[in-house]
């Protein structure tokens, strides 16, 4: 910093495309400071190394940052400040600020610019030195595409990029620009191995009525997929390139998505062209999942409940025994999920937690700091899998020990919750923030709250967390609509204690017709029996008794045809009528 | 419009505050369409007349233009267009477009001026020509100014103007503008009778560091008082004289709050002064209420609960008699308001309606269109007072004859939404749209809504609507705070038939603290039954008729010693325990 006259430095924690998982390339702000979670900015100046994050991850950081002289900031939160925020207050008038354009969203480079007017500051770009700190720096990774199967998809790529044209026309705009990496892979019906746990490949595209542009390395598809693209019109450009492409762009109408865009393309663009930001047009069409998505979906709620009801048998006979940990269980989990055709692997890091883990809410267990499982207490575990037509998210939490009254109580409002918002029915137009209430008011009413949103969108074989629907307290202008994948996933965390969580995925779906209007409501994906053991019958009424019952007599009839008979036996014994 | 070569002109349907109830002189759009509805937009052009309203008049509307040539629009419904879109498509480009920059909010303004990149027109004024079009338009009002007693109020004038510097200095701010008429009553403890319904003066100020100045008409004020303001630094100056004093204003750091402003008053300052916009500064501290307030709004609901509950009384003897009317009804539920001490009068034009007159949600029946009460069917009545120390604001519904099981079904959907969100407990940050639903759940299990919201802030003999805060739908960034105070007026309305509305006052408190941070709740206002002949007690849960049962009680704790001995009896009669 100081050879290059730096008064600080900024990096974001994600990569180009504003991914949530990076690929080992783009693990910038892990290889500075050690930390690991999701979400992490970090600013350093010659005196201090602050790092950014959120609820889920501040005693996660806490425990990672410990000795490195990295500080922990915490982000929104009431009274939270932010980097930009942060750096404005702290940089004297006529500072350099280091930062790197090609993994600087352009949303946080305005909060830098608006920064800055108060206290003028200039940014320079940090590429090259990054190269210099970081000699060992992995390459970016480059890992052959395969092509998803338009049955599978439900839409072929050609009508796709049809559609997507289409509305570009109506919007007067020559093309738009595909920046964030599930948009990519479902625009094209194309996957990956980029990135851990998530099928996607490192790549950007130009498309529109003038033509469609994928860059993604000409020389990781297949020779016969590489023809098929091209017969369909689509020119295969290096990954490389897409900047310089960018840069003789001129008098364009281009579409792009301020939010996912980092500030390298955009500075490429602006001056010349006129720039239409809006949300990603892919992106809200992937939203809204066809019906052969949907089978998609509901063929891998099978699967996984027939891993999970193995799991839970396996886990009711081996917990306690030596060797079974945190760890090893999620491992097993794994294993379950694996026997089952199709799967491709897990959809995230398993969060596997017993007792006082299960309350640090993000915390991913390795093999080295892995609880036992004992007969005691809670176990909590939060998994999924990837499989060829389909992604599963699920969350359930099971006693391992005799059944304490304080766990049954939080465990029956938790489950409360996530019934009421199951049973939802809702006006057209309603937004996720308006039914958040409704998996927390049992917990409200008793002081208590969970500090995660209720529900994120879910991709089909893309990345667990899919924007930009969500249920959660903030607000999220997106609309829910018929055919978006949620989860439902309230929980209650005891620090130092234990932790209980229930997720479900859930498909919005039309309900009814009224004077009133069109009303939607959920349809549940996920086939996992709740520990009954665990529920306080005083504390639900008898619309959730019901909810209950009907939800187990389901799970019973899909999976006991799937299950062997002495799993099936236990899944009578865990589903019995309340 | 030819002779001054206007393409289009527009009308706000606002005043130069943005008011909801307006005085004569501003009755612009009613004067152009006899459209009396509180909210409504008019555009002209040579071949067409529109008018845009919200749900609440589209009946209303509907019949009040009916043989005017003008066309009403819907405004705030999926799919609508605004004024703005509209005149963007409708105008050839180099069209010139008439508008009132006095009357027309810096908001709309922006939205003009955006449509007009797209399909450039000018904007022009119209305030010359809607004086020679409108040649016996009533002057502006100028009625005398009187006192909020301090003690009343709270906290003196001179304390609010020091708190209302003090965050000005923090902001590095000169001066505010006080634009919406309720901020400028509430800052300088003052009352006026400008305005149908609101006890507010017309009057602008600018406040601050630099000294605190009142444009209100100097000889409205009686001369102790006006000496009074002075002896306390406050100069005072004449409202006309607003705009050309702004005019000579520069290099100012001045706040204002965009909602409120004109164009007129933002276009003296803009280019040549720093504007900071931000939401009113006085908006946000009068939305608190202070203990004095609160002691005066509960003092309120007491004074209205003794009216409320003779009116019942009199409703029960006397409905179905000759010449008893919707109209009649209401003046002498004002007349029970006028018994009691300190009553200055309605709070709003009461909403009284039977059978299917329930179902226009804001119709407002004179003599003329008045339908008799018979002894059959629903009543609604929505009415309030403002008495010296608050102000009050209650809906009922009850019914006149034999109770059919439909009525009841409805009613009672209505009462669980009302009580869930009286009873409801929230974290701080809370805000408005995430608590609706609350209210909403019940009817949209029922596949039944209302096309209103479900609270708004109330203001202290002020306006009954008073912004920031609200319960609604569509988000709102103002947090829920101890201190506000709120309606809770869910509602069913059944087009041709009937409606229902119930609707209490609360106040926002703290209720607990624990590991989980503060969490606040509601104490309910106002006292006044619920017809219980109208519950389906097969619907309530134990803890909804604990609620009833305990409201019911706190009533006649509150009411019995105000009543006389027969209506004392009837209150005892109407509030048995379920």
């Amino acid at each position: 910093m100081a050879r290059r006259r730096l008064d600080a430095c900024y990096l974001s924690g994600t990569d180009p495309h504003r991914s949530e998982y990076l690929c080992e390339h783009w693990q910038l702000r892990r290889w500075f400071t050690g930390f690991t979670g999701s979400s992490g900015e970090l600013v350093v100046t010659p005196g201090e190394a602050l790092l950014w994050t959120d609820s889920r991850y501040f005693l996660q950081a806490v425990e990672e940052l410990r000795g490195t002289g990295v500080r922990m900031m915490k982000a929104r939160v009431p009274g939270a400040i932010t980097p930009a925020e942060w750096l404005s207050a702290a940089l004297p008038a006529g500072s350099t600020l280091g930062v790197d354009y090609l993994s600087l969203p352009l949303e946080t480079f305005r909060q830098f610019h608006q920064a800055s007017e108060r206290c003028p500051f200039t940014m320079t770009d940090l590429a090259e030195a990054i190269g210099e700190a970081w000699p060992g720096r992995p390459p970016l990774p480059g890992q052959p595409l395969y092509e998803m199967d338009a049955d599978l998809a439900g839409q072929s790529r050609l009508s796709k990029l049809e559609r997507i044209s289409e509305i570009l026309k109506q919007k007067g705009a020559h093309l738009a620009l595909v920046t964030a990496l599930d948009d990519l892979a479902w625009t094209f019906n194309l996957r990956g191995n980029d990135i851990p746990y998530n099928p996607l490949f490192m790549g950007f595209a130009l498309v529109g009525p003038e033509g469609n542009r994928l860059f993604a390395g000409r020389n990781l598809l297949p020779s016969a997929l590489a023809e098929k693209l091209a017969g369909e019109g689509v020119e295969l450009l290096d990954y490389g390139g897409f900047i310089s492409f960018l840069s003789a762009l001129e008098g364009k109408n281009i579409c792009l998505d301020p939010v996912t865009v980092n500030t390298a393309v955009w500075k490429a663009l602006s001056g010349k062209n006129n720039i239409l930001e809006m949300p990603s047009i892919p992106g809200a069409l992937k939203a809204v999942k066809n019906g052969a998505e949907l089978e998609g979906f509901r063929l891998a709620a099978r699967k996984d409940g027939v891993a999970l009801v193995l799991f839970l048998e396996w886990l009711n006979c081996h917990a306690g025994e030596p060797g079974v940990t945190e760890y090893t269980a999620a491992r097993k989990l794994d294993a379950f999920r694996a026997m089952q055709a199709g799967y491709r692997g897990e959809s995230f890091a398993p969060l596997t937690g017993v007792g006082e883990h299960g309350a640090m809410v993000h915390l991913s267990v390795s093999a080295s700091n892995a609880l036992p499982l004992t007969r005691q207490g809670l176990l909590l575990f939060d998994s999924g899998g990837h499989y060829n037509h389909g992604t599963t998210d699920v969350t359930r939490t099971v006693s391992l020990g005799r059944v304490n009254p304080v766990h049954k109580r939080d465990f029956t409002l938790v489950l409360k919750g996530l019934i009421a918002l199951s049973r939802a029915l809702f006006p057209e137009g309603t937004r996720g923030c308006q039914l958040d209430v409704l998996a927390r008011q049992f917990l409200w009413e008793n002081g208590l709250d969970y500090g995660h949103g209720t529900g994120h969108g879910i991709g089909h074989l893309l990345s667990v967390h899919e924007p930009p629907v969500s249920i959660r307290k903030d607000y999220n202008p997106t609309i829910l609509a018929a055919g978006m994948v949620l989860s439902n996933e309230p929980g209650i965390y005891r620090q130092g204690e234990y932790g209980i969580r229930l997720e479900n995925m859930m498909v919005c779906m039309a309900a009814a017709q009224t004077d009133y209007g069109t009303f939607l409501g959920f349809e549940t994906l996920t086939l996992c029996p709740f520990d009954l053991t665990l529920v306080d019958r005083t504390l639900l009424t008898s619309g959730e008794k019901e909810w209950l019952n009907l939800y187990h007599r389901r799970v019973r009839k899909e999976l006991l045809p799937l299950l062997p008979d002495k799993t099936a036996r236990f899944l009578q014994l865990l589903t019995e009528e309340l």
